[in-house]
Formats: structure tokens, sequence, C-alpha cells
């Protein structure tokens, strides 16, 4: 059952929410068939079925729309495993991401995530330091549980990790799969000192 | 003494390979000042006073003769060490090239590299695939000195720690300096599981 379905809220706040899916579904559409130039608030509203000025209120501008838009994509594409065991959990976690990032959408994602738009303040950074947050909870919980040390750095975990396939994706267009993918989830586990041959 | 004023070098190579370094420095200032899609074949001749057929004759095509530009521009900015220590190695190159990423022209320079340029074939894996195995020298030696096992994969140390680089510098835009190459350098050679608090 979708939360906003529950009984329990308040039908205004459900109302809210089932808008706020709505714009942010139309966002990605507008997004995927019209590029980042074409995407405006008013091609959003209409595609969504709401009034701009509900747009505007809600999320200010046009970028932070488009941002929280295609945050929300990412983060429903590739879920955060809890399993218990950090190797389980990021070679689950970068696999999927391995995989959406080598079809044309994935790429196509990344990109729009990663395009400044001139004449505006950069918000790049701060989408990506929230990605990033997301991503370190599973090695700040693995650090509560005693499989990495308390002085860890949880994000630059991910960034070592995430890197190399973001740089696969946009830059060097080299193949990305699930097996890369592992491979750079245990060398960053393990370092390159300890790295059996083979894996 | 540059290379191409050794006496012992036949007159014709030596034109050859001044040649060579007047049209690639020529193909770097066109690239700066026009971008990808200014810098032609016939501007970069008449910037390195040649005939545009000497550089059809000796390149090919203008992608080819971009992209050696780009690299050997790339490869003279980030020298590779060799101290006889791969952490002492790492740490000079990858400090290097982040100091490079942080100015906007060493960022312009890897974002040419990553441009994809509609309706010609993608040569930029054969590019990023030459600049890997360039850094990939550091791991091999530190192998052959047995300060890593036999069964090491030198591209994947390389790209662990150029990954996060090349991403902060194009897609988040977060900050770049030596003190983040390094942490990068150390999690990659001990692993987050050994990485002591603070390192």
């Amino acid at each position: 059952m979708a939360p906003t379905d529950d009984p329990s809220v308040p039908p205004l706040r459900r109302r809210g929410a089932r808008m706020r899916s709505a714009v942010l579904a139309a966002t990605v559409d507008v997004l995927t068939e019209h590029g980042l130039a074409g995407t405006t608030v008013g091609a959003v509203a209409r595609a969504a079925g709401v009034h701009e000025t509900s747009v505007y209120r809600r999320w200010g501008t046009r970028e932070k729309l488009i941002l929280e838009a295609l945050a929300e994509q990412l983060d429903t594409a590739v879920p955060l495993p809890d399993t218990g065991d950090l190797r389980s959990d990021l070679v689950g976690y970068f696999g999927t991401l391995a995989s959406l990032l080598a079809t044309p959408q994935g790429e196509a994602l990344l990109r729009l995530s990663a395009e400044r738009d001139s004449g505006l303040p950069d918000h790049r950074l701060a989408y990506w330091t929230d990605r990033l947050d997301r991503g370190a909870v599973m090695v700040r919980r693995a650090v509560d549980r005693g499989e990495l040390p308390p002085g860890t750095d949880p994000a630059l975990v991910i960034e070592a990790v995430s890197g190399p396939l973001f740089t696969r994706a946009l830059i060097s267009g080299a193949p990305l799969d699930e097996v890369f993918a592992t491979r750079l989830v245990d060398l960053v586990l393990d370092g390159a000192r300890a790295v059996k041959p083979g894996a």
C-alpha cells in the first residue's frame, strides 16, 4: 500500500503527496522527451495537470524541481540494501547502479544530474552531497556493527566505488556491469595490498 | 635539450617532430579559444603555419588530431613519477592531477576529452584506455618490486583513484585538492577495513 493511501494521513497531506508524485513523474517525462532546456515549469505543470503556481509554491525554482525529480528517480531505481553485511550491501547497491548506468536511460539521468544550468547558481554539489549521504548510510551501519574502524570516512568509501562507475558512464565510455562494481567494492574494502589474485 | 635538437636525429625526422609539436600546440590554442566545434583542421593549420594537407596526411581525421593534442597536454602537465615507492608515486601523480583538475584549464581539458563528437565514431575509449595504461605503469612497477600481489589489476587501481577525481571535476563540482587525492590513495592501497582513523 502506498503511503499516500494510508487512512491515518489527513486528506490534505494525502493530496499533497499525490500532487508531488504526479509533478515529479511528469518532470522526468518532460526531461526525457525535451531535455534540460525544454523542461519548463509550464510544460511540467501541463503534463501533470496542475497549476503552474502550485509548482512554484512548492519547489520555488525550475532547477530545484528538476533536481528533486532526478534524485527521486535515481533513489527509486537504486534501492539501499540492508543485509547486515557491508560487502553484500555494497555489491547489491553498486551492482544495480552499474547496470542502470549501462542503459541509455541511466546514462541520460546521470548526464542531466551533472549538467550545469548556465546563468543559475550551481546546485549540483547539494544534489550530489545528498546522494553521497544516502549511500554513506550503508558504511555508517557497518562502522556501528564493528565491521569497519571507527575513524572510517563513509562518504570517501562511497566516492571511491561510485567515481569509477560515473567515469565509465560519462567520460570514458568503457563498459559497465556488476562484475566491475564487485571488483571495485573488493578493492576499496580490502585494499590493493591485500586483494587476492583473480579477485 | 629537446629531443628535436639532437644532432644525431636526421634533419627530416627533426622537421617532422617540430611540425608535430607546432600543430599539437596550435590545436590546444584553438581548442581553448574556440571550443571543440570551432577546432577545424583549417583553423589549426593556419594557427600552426602549415598546410592543411600536411595535417590530414599525418593525423587522418580532425578527431584523432584533437585527442592526440589533449593527450600530449595532459601527459605533459601530469608527469609519471618513479620514486621506487608506490604510495609516493601515486600521491605525487594524483596530487598533481587533482590540482590540475581544480583549475578552469584542467577542467576544460577533461571536459573536451570526455565530449563525444556526434556523427563521428566514439574515440573516447581508446583515448582513456591509453591514459589508464600510462598510469598503470606505476602499479605494474610496484608489482614487480613485490609491493603488491602478482594478481593485482593495475588499471583497476588507477581507475579507483582517478574516478572520484574526475567525478568531482565534471559531475558533482565538489572541491579537489592534494589532500583528497592522498586520502583516496591510502584507501585504495590499504582498504577501508584497515584505514586508520583520521588517515
